[in-house]
């Protein structure tokens, strides 16, 4: 994360505010709801703050060349179609995927009210973007929230050549009473394809374990993946355990896709316009599964909350090896987010003249 | 998995039968009741069918000096203490980890059958051996089951140098049509602590990744924990991504230990009876989550399992590295499942001679 954290000179610092103006001024144009475009885009930067920039602004036009390809309808959260007391199925009937992840977390959240729990596996999504986001709404509620999600393929299973799954994050935000928020939110192969691209812009190699090539064996070649290669499941390789990796992501798949009726594995719909849909789909459009856990369903509110900052203070008060601490899931994410609003967002040139496309095409001025 | 499905010539083969008769009559003869008895041999020695010798009968004699110590209460199985329609927090009042587990996931799976899910945050429990058996009932059921479970300390946080996690695995059964069912069965660290025994035994080195040193160190010494080192997360080091190994094992602790009232982190009880409980506890026992999701809960049963099937066919299916395959998850250990319950369970000298005093210290035959 701490590459992407400090801006090279490179990058121009844009502002949150101006940036979140101009891209719910895009999504307006684009034929938005002005309700849809706040929630797409707060969800949308939530990434860009948060340190993970290939999930925020820089897959804007991605978005958009979706939306003129008739793939995502920007006009519908979609809706529930089964429920028991604490599940629901929800068909986003081929939303944006944060609107659509943002109404069936909420429902997920008015579940818990009733139920202690509420699971909602959504069904004809789209890429909704940061996992986390979603966990951190039922955290703000003072529940636990889990989020998953499938994504088109890039990932080949332990000993496989073919890329047969996404790299399939979990999302788990835990509330606490004065220490940060607790957030996992991992993708289940060693590195998301993010940290792969910062490599090879810069053409660095890759750390062992991350992709392998078209043969399947282990590449630090960071384009190994365009070439026919794919990355590898959390492990890297069977020694380190790669069919652990293999097994979260796959549970996550079958969560999201199988459960839901979305599509899974190979099938899930590439995420760039100009790919085609999976000739025989198994399902509609991608697929999220998203909980919420009401703690007082189990224990006092305020003595779950104590025990968890004891449990998170004792975790960074463990003794380090040297030149090192221990850190907690989510302080990176939120370090970088607290100073990225108050410095701005750094944009990569090309990412700035993508934007500036956008502008243009739309009508909007960019305002930096 | 195969270094330890294939018995090697110093191991002595005894049938399924007549272990399980024995270690049911050292539980009876030890004060537990009939029932309770047959629930705690069947868990037990399920470990030992689906090849992880670490978790079955190798661990009688520690279980017997608990009962001892009076840290485990043979006679109770626990019961509900809190409840919503949708969770239940369970006490296990310190009875036998193997039986509450049972008792708590039967509950699960009652209120998924009312909910849709059932959800059971277990306290004051103790090690319930392999975390499949749990999740394994939910699928026996048609539903899919979660069972997660904390353990006493061995694991090392990213960066740190203490042992502030036990090896908290995940484990997640999904039901099929006519595959076998999907079993992920994992620790949260690169290698479970049994797979370090066996090669401690062997004399032989670990891969790297698997654990550090007293400074916190890679080292392949497969003595290391035991010289003041630790087991190290999921993902071997920073650059293999341990902290998702680290934030997973955390999740475990936090849903097992935390939320149910349990102990958590390094306050988790030790598992051997010569070990003082911790000095100053924050709850009771060991902790568990147990969950069963209802799959017509979210689409109808038949629909579904034929889904999973064609999912599993596809991996299976998928093109493999020249010499190997790609398996699902749980193959090994039902393969292993098949062979021991055919041909007896291989058991090392070490461990025979320790079922023979057992079988002295209560009266009872070993019948092998």
């Amino acid at each position: 994360m701490s590459d992407l954290t400090n801006p090279s000179s490179t990058t121009t610092l844009v502002p949150y505010q101006v940036l979140a103006l101009f891209a719910e001024q895009v999504f307006l144009a684009a034929g938005s709801t002005a309700a849809f475009a706040r929630i797409t885009v707060r969800n949308l930067l939530l990434a860009d703050l948060r340190g993970v920039d290939s999930h925020g602004v820089a897959r804007l036009s991605g978005y958009l060349r979706l939306v003129e390809a008739g793939r995502i309808d920007l006009t519908t959260a979609g809706g529930p179609i089964h429920q028991t007391p604490s599940t629901t199925t929800w068909d986003g009937q081929r939303g944006m995927g944060h609107v659509v992840a943002q109404k069936a977390m909420e429902h997920a959240i008015n579940l818990a009210d009733t139920a202690g729990t509420g699971w909602v596996a959504v069904k004809n999504s789209n890429h909704y973007g940061l996992a986390g986001t979603y966990a951190m709404m039922a955290a703000k509620r003072g529940m636990i929230g889990i989020s998953l999600t499938n994504a088109s393929p890039l990932v080949a299973p332990t000993f496989g050549l073919d890329r047969m799954l996404g790299t399939n994050p979990i999302a788990v935000a835990i509330p606490t009473l004065t220490q940060p928020t607790f957030v996992l939110d991992m993708a289940t192969t060693t590195a998301a394809n993010g940290k792969l691209e910062v490599l090879q812009r810069k053409g660095l190699p890759t750390p062992e374990g991350w992709i392998q090539d078209a043969e399947g064996q282990i590449t630090t070649d960071a384009g190994g993946v365009q070439q026919g290669g794919a990355l590898r499941p959390l492990g890297g390789n069977p020694a380190g355990a790669s069919h652990k990796g293999y097994g979260l992501g796959s549970v996550v798949d079958i969560l999201s896709g199988v459960l839901s009726g979305a599509g899974y594995g190979p099938w899930v719909p590439p995420f760039v316009s100009f790919l085609p849909l999976p000739a025989m789909p198994v399902g509609l459009g991608l697929g999220h599964f998203l909980g919420a856990m009401r703690v007082d369903a189990f224990m006092p509110q305020s003595e779950f909350l104590s025990r968890m900052d004891h449990w998170i203070s004792s975790m960074r008060g463990t003794k380090a090896i040297d030149g090192h601490k221990v850190l907690i899931p989510g302080d990176q994410e939120r370090i970088c987010h607290e100073q990225r609003m108050a410095e701005g967002i750094p944009l990569l040139p090309t990412v700035l003249a993508d934007l500036r496309q956008i502008g243009a095409q739309f009508g909007v001025s960019t305002g930096f």
